[in-house]
């Protein structure tokens, strides 16, 4: 009969796994994720104290996910297992806009608007920025039928999914870009903010002597027809967090200056005051074919 | 400023947890668990699509959990680490009794009664089995004070805290040895049974094209002043899921013949009628100091 030993469990283990796997894929995954799980206990000589507060930790990280928060894809981005998987299937070699994190604050359906919009929902007072640009593909030519859907933190550094007292949708839209490639829209200047440290996420920050903030940014899924679509921020440049970001998804390219502008037709247009902030971002979208 | 790739993303990950974590073992630990989730995905090449159904797979095992069930020990328990563990923190040199999983339906707080009990608190027509051995240190010495904390299945193949119609602490005790270090106890005998898969648990065993059984086994938490407890099981010689634990926990020491016995002297003193079935186990602890 079967003797289960430190020296055999592994290779018991996989084989049980990739012997009668239904699917080649689930075998290979399950095997690989079986052998570094192993690996990991033994290297550090995990003792028992410590699996089950990995146990309590874990259960603890499910028990915090609901339909407004989703503790484990914030567990996987600090822990940078995000951004892997990112770099993983989204190597661009320098042709299209670079990819980062969806992070856990994601909200499909938001409402579908024209290009030009302001996307604020409610006035707490703050610094108002105007994002213009353009979705083209690699050779710069518009795609017309280019969607924006963006998302952000107010400037009081909580998403509205996080803030009982912010109107649904607020600071999220699907923004469509005219069919020339040019968008536009008013929102809040991002800030930096911390990801949510009321649960295992903030327990563990703490326990690895880490800040919780994020660089200040806008998210965006920008996507056109036949091309790939990308998950992306733009970044507040100067931004004090952009060395340090909780879930390391910060890359050069996503930086753009948000400057002070004086147009006075640009703001009549937005109706803004000058002098207002702007920020100017150029999206590239690869072919689906060769992305 | 960082620009976080594939190449540097482990590396940096890993510093910005083992530079200012407060407790070095917190660091080597988390540091560990980095590069192994790191070296995972990059090894399979794990897709968005496959990340995301772990995100999934993961919330659902903590929202699985509650206090009468632990999905993530089951978890655990089926992908081997369990016993990787506790052969890492109970190697016992051929001198003690050998440890095995705890299992996910331990409870505590199990009452304590006298040697020589019967734990069957309903008739379900099972088959009875009369459990005797002694508890005692490397060298056959008796310990007084032990105890034994014993749990198991009923013939219905639940655990009591799986069936609505069981009473409490049904098959479940906390059983003081005599001081020579001998105890006995009645009870059903055991049968094989299949983890619960009614959870992500039971849809991973699938996909890995795994059965969920475990062979037939009474679990024993045994306990003695100054001495190191043992977490084990004694199974049941001749069970066809012996070569195939669901949770890789078997190990032939702990496999005992449970026989027939027409002894009409001690089927009087435990309420039985021959032929019953009868079967024996000499726990062995390692003293505290030498464990």
């Amino acid at each position: 009969m079967k003797d289960f030993t430190l020296d055999n469990l592994t290779a018991e283990a996989v084989a049980a796994y990739t012997t009668n796997a239904s699917r080649p894929r689930m075998a290979h995954i399950l095997g690989s994720l079986i052998r570094h799980l192993h690996a990991f206990a033994k290297e550090v000589e995990l003792t028992e104290q410590e699996w089950f507060e990995g146990i309590q930790f874990l259960t603890a990280t499910g028990k915090m996910c609901d339909t407004k928060r989703q503790e484990f894809i914030l567990l996987s981005d600090i822990l940078g297992l995000s951004m892997v998987v990112d770099a993983i299937n989204h190597a661009k070699g320098g042709r299209g806009t670079e990819s980062t994190v969806l992070g856990p604050f994601y909200v499909e359906g938001a409402p579908e608007v024209d290009s030009g919009v302001n996307i604020i929902k409610r006035d707490i007072g703050s610094e108002t920025v105007l994002v213009t640009g353009t979705v083209t593909d690699a050779d710069g030519t518009p795609l017309a039928g280019a969607m924006l859907d963006v998302w952000q933190t107010s400037t009081n550094q909580l998403y509205d999914v996080q803030d009982p007292a912010a109107p649904k949708w607020n600071l999220r839209a699907k923004i469509k870009a005219h069919d020339n490639g040019e968008f536009s829209f008013v929102s809040e200047k991002p800030v930096s903010y911390p990801v949510p440290t009321d649960g295992p996420v903030g327990r563990l920050l703490e326990a690895g002597g880490r800040h919780a903030f994020r660089p200040a940014h806008l998210h965006f899924i920008v996507t056109a027809p036949n091309h790939e679509s990308v998950t992306t921020h733009i970044f507040v440049e100067g931004d004090p967090y952009l060395d340090s970001d909780a879930v390391f998804a910060t890359k050069a390219d996503l930086v753009a200056a948000f400057e002070s502008c004086d147009d006075e037709k640009l703001a009549a247009e937005y109706g803004l005051k000058v002098p207002f902030t702007r920020v100017r971002y150029d999206f590239v979208l690869l072919s689906a074919a060769t992305a």
